[in-house]
């Protein structure tokens, strides 16, 4: 497999995510090439520091970089030499299977879809995020790729998150629902309202409406919604989580008999972080383009960028954007049949 | 002051709401009068198993019940004697000062609004939930009034908000924020970029966007979004945290020693999850109407229907709808001069 990592607009450097790149070099033989995309002289004392010596490695020069400042789209056209937008050309010229990058969420999502182009029958791409609870994990997409988003691609997204719930995180027949403001049918805005009459209709286990109570409560695997909606949940759900944290810690230091029984029962602790690290996946798909494409977060260390590469490799491997095509198609079809039966309004 | 309970329509049923009103009257001698609407055996048979014996209570009959199920503005056509539509009646009539509802909390918006009327200059309520955090509590509005939101609403909510921060909670300041997907200006779907210019122009601490890492982390006092959006965040955050207590209580089952580490450390839990306890404010005040109406969580159980009671009290005392009322009014009136000075488009 070959991969091409944007090394640029990670919050701490090009050398932390070229760490991670070495580390994933080491343990996947099936990488065959790595593309390393960035500033030729930063990139090239990340390299040396590292002791960086794979014949698997190929770096190319970018000489600007989208930083978080930059407007995605005015940005592109302004920094024509960014490091995203020469990774993204590697893989539309075919030189690479997959693309991953930690910087400027909106440059990514910008620069992957004008280049790449979404695959064939979808409209919008979207960003599908992981998000572990207590006994599954679940989906929640779009995370914020597309903020204003139309019944349509919610329908679709249904479809690219129960595809990437079955084929990578191996739920047979994931449970999806719609994010709304309560579980009935008739509950939620014109847009979830819409979207609930087309997921209906197409070849998904659709559980209809659900809540934010739902979410961790092991009910539903992919969560749809649209851009704005889910990025700020998924915030709001990594900030809570870390207060809750550093909250309890805070508790716990006040008594030397607290801090023993939290000492005790440190296990318990560690095994919920370790299962709500966002270092497990690393970064998020972006689903529905004409190629692979992973975003990592912007405060990726070495691991995280390292469980991003094999994650990526697996969404290559298992032929998702094969199947999200062919999916997609059939809803499509099945939908503009539906279509043309309903009778003409009088 | 003089309170009108909706005792039907609770997840417990009527008892445990009369429950909670005999705890308020034993404890608030300011409480003159309390009536009681609902169906009249039912509360009949509710008082006489309590013991409730007090010259202050009224009980009026409603013969029907806004159920779960119920559409809410088709419910309040066809259940014209419901209880939530009896008892705004008596709010309106002038015989009651306020209201509260821990019934369906659509048909409580839908009546309020219709019977009662928004205040003047006002376009919509919002429901306004508090939410602890660590270091402070913040308002999160609209939670659900309201889901399909113009830039003229959020920038109102945000108005009424600040005064219910400073005049209820005590923030003296209260920081105001627009929940979006980034902190730049230029973050946000078309509603919040909009709100967002709107907010710029009033007398309010506006800090310009938040994002859901924010909420928790004691940078902002009063979060402003749509009804959906507020929604969902309002039941995720519920969601999660009760999930991570049950969590973290089956993590610690796990072993003798984790289980003596927790026991040692409780103290700390027992801080953190009297704190969130949603039974502190017992329920939420619909902003912007004429009329004092707070909203109580369907699942109230006696101390959240007393500290309802207490909080709607406060809410009538400090005159709040009147401080809103002018200070809405003055912010129209600040973006129409804005309006009629700006240059017409050529």
């Amino acid at each position: 497999m070959r991969i091409v990592v944007d090394v640029m607009g990670g919050d701490h450097g090009c050398e932390v995510v070229i760490g991670g790149v070495k580390q994933a070099l080491e343990e996947d033989a099936s990488l065959t090439e790595l593309f390393l995309v960035g500033k030729e002289d930063e990139v090239g004392a990340a390299i040396k520091n590292l002791g960086l010596r794979d014949p698997r490695v190929k770096v190319v020069h970018a000489s600007e970089v989208l930083t978080m400042e930059d407007k995605p789209v005015v940005g592109l056209r302004r920094k024509k030499d960014c490091s995203i937008a020469r990774a993204v050309e590697i893989v539309k010229e075919g030189r690479a299977d997959a693309i991953i990058s930690p910087g400027n969420t909106g440059g990514v999502v910008a620069a992957s879809t004008i280049k790449l182009r979404p695959l064939p029958g979808v409209e919008r791409p979207a960003i599908a995020t992981v998000i572990p609870a207590q006994e599954n994990e679940f989906v929640l997409l779009d995370a914020g790729a597309n903020v204003e988003c139309r019944p349509m691609h919610l329908m679709q997204y249904a479809i690219m998150g129960s595809v990437y719930s079955r084929e990578i995180l191996g739920y047979p027949k994931p449970r999806v629902g719609i994010l709304s403001v309560g579980t009935e049918d008739v509950k939620g805005n014109d847009l979830t309202l819409e979207a609930f009459k087309l997921c209906k209709q197409v070849e998904i286990n659709f559980i209809g409406n659900v809540e934010g109570h739902d979410l961790f409560a092991n009910h539903v695997d992919v969560v749809v919604c649209d851009g704005f909606v889910g990025n700020v949940v998924l915030k709001t759900c990594e900030g809570m989580a870390m207060s809750m944290f550093r909250w309890l810690k805070q508790e716990f230091m006040k008594t030397p008999v607290r801090q023993a029984g939290a000492w005790l029962a440190r296990e318990a602790f560690l095994t919920i972080k370790r299962r709500v690290d966002s270092d497990t996946y690393g970064g998020a798909p972006l689903l529905g383009l004409n190629g692979v494409v992973t975003i990592a977060h912007g405060s990726a260390r070495e691991a995280a960028i390292k469980n991003a590469i094999r994650h990526t490799g697996r969404a290559f491997n298992n032929r998702i954007n094969q199947i999200i095509t062919a999916e997609v198609a059939r809803a499509n079809a099945r939908l503009s049949c539906r279509a043309a039966e309903a009778p003409a309004p009088s």
